[in-house]
């Protein structure tokens, strides 16, 4: 099923699954087994990308700490990646230790996000992930880079595309070889979403760049389908809307990979994603964490009844 | 606030508020008293339409019984219509007797899902509304129509969008100042409505057309920017996501107005709508429905919290 549509194709969309890391860690601690069931199931679907963890320390963040024993256990299925994400040094290590072929790093366009989420300024974290991506380099590993608050700043409000350019500049400059604009909170819609990768596009190639949305206010599809209008080809999303129950108060709410899978489909993109062992796998995450899915196309799927007669 | 913006301006987009009827005969039965205060709020919050009720038997749809009494007990707001559903003569007359001001008539793109919904076939169905159209014409009232299933139907799957065509372009002939095109299970995907747009238009001017999307696959929000894009001004929407319950097994799922709302102010789009109040009204008839929002802004917006010091 993967083999049906290719990379090089210029339909090819390609889908970045996150809710194995950025789904999960803000979810419940879940059984190191299940983790790994979740991250081969989503490759055997067809994801060609699957963030699996995140070196961190587990004072900060418990969810993620099995992180070695994760990576010691998931089969690596021949042209997947495994991408981990790696804030410091000391995670790089861990993470070079455990086996990782490809490690992320993590900044922001906020200054005041910055400073609250990594505890320093946007340069000083620039600085520091220099030492990151120059030893991850060195190691032959593949580096991705994150911006966060890239339409809007829980603390600051409205965020400067110029902001996001600069930041993801440096990203590149360090070494990326490719950028994923978040909108963290979510609050972006289509204009703001075009007018920031515009204003990135002139300082990256839009090749380089994936668009990472937040379904927070409900945008993130249309903000997608906007972002693709510009030329971007790499979309993050998280199976079953991992990372943001959406009736909790206070969901971070991460877009359905089987909502963006769907849309794609119908907009005669590639992904090589075969949707019914994705919406499967999402029912099955979904109940495992007992909660319901987040993703609308699993719903309108499940309760699709044969027309009455 | 409705004042500060004006249908006549280049970046105006009509909000068609469809809650009190498209949802509320979806729902359970609902006090007369509050479908009465549901319209007149929503007229307050600066929806310049707002369906109210459908002239339909009691028989089938026992949920707008009290079309009668509704419509003697809101308050007219000027400048405000109050559309109402009459699928037939019997049902104008009755409209006409409640002093409604304009009547809405109900086409499928489909042949089976017009059999099923109104047990005839479209051509039947065409020559059933120009009775209909012709007799509220003469009397003055204002005709808007609908076509259901452009984007696929329950019984027979993909829906050509010329089949689209050919029924707005009816509905168009008997007279209908506006067609609404309902995406009536939510399937279409952003190419998917482009192209029916695009063939609609063709016969029927774009100026005269309104999007109704569905959100039942999430796709409502990317697919109303997409016929934004295509020139549509005009869109149709449901305060709450009323209308099929978004955790409900065979949701019905009408997109959430306040979500709606929340996009067009962020594209640089003038609505009249004032969305803290919308979303108060929103979180109103849901707690009177006792069940949660399906609007994710309403959500986003009540867990929303002061950041952390």
């Amino acid at each position: 099923m993967p083999s049906s549509s290719s990379p090089s194709s210029p339909s090819f969309v390609k889908v970045v699954e996150v809710g194995p890391r950025d789904g999960l860690q803000n979810e419940r601690v879940v059984p190191t087994a299940v983790k790994v069931a979740l991250i081969d199931r989503l490759a055997d679907a067809g994801l060609s990308v699957v963030e699996a963890t995140s070196f961190v320390s587990p004072k900060w963040v418990p969810q993620m700490g099995d992180a070695p024993e994760v990576m010691a256990r998931i089969r690596r299925r021949p042209g997947v990646s495994y991408p981990v994400l790696t804030p410091n040094l000391k995670g790089l290590e861990a993470a070079i230790a455990a086996g990782a072929d490809e490690v992320a790093i993590f900044g922001a366009a906020s200054e005041s996000f910055s400073r609250r989420n990594i505890n320093c300024s946007i340069a000083e974290s620039i600085m520091r992930f220099a030492a990151v991506a120059e030893r991850a380099t060195a190691a032959g590993l593949r580096v991705r880079g994150y911006v966060s608050c890239i339409a809007g700043c829980p603390y600051e409000g409205r965020v400067d595309p110029a902001a996001v350019a600069d930041v993801a500049k440096a990203l590149l400059d360090l070494g990326c070889y490719e950028i994923s604009l978040g909108d963290t909170i979510g609050v972006g819609r289509p204009r703001e979403i075009r007018a920031v990768v515009d204003a990135v596009s002139r300082k990256v190639p839009v090749e380089r760049l994936a668009m990472h949305c937040h379904d927070t206010y409900g945008q993130a599809l249309a903000n997608i389908h906007a972002s693709l209008d510009c030329g971007i080809r790499t979309v993050d999303s998280s199976v079953a809307g991992l990372g943001g129950c959406p009736y909790a108060k206070g969901a971070t709410g991460n877009v359905a990979t089987e909502d963006v899978v769907y849309m794609l489909d119908g907009c005669g993109f590639d992904t090589g994603v075969d949707l019914h062992r994705l919406a499967e796998t999402g029912q099955w995450i979904s109940a495992e964490l007992g909660r319901p899915t987040g993703s609308r196309v699993a719903r309108a799927l499940l309760a699709k009844q044969p027309p009455p007669s």
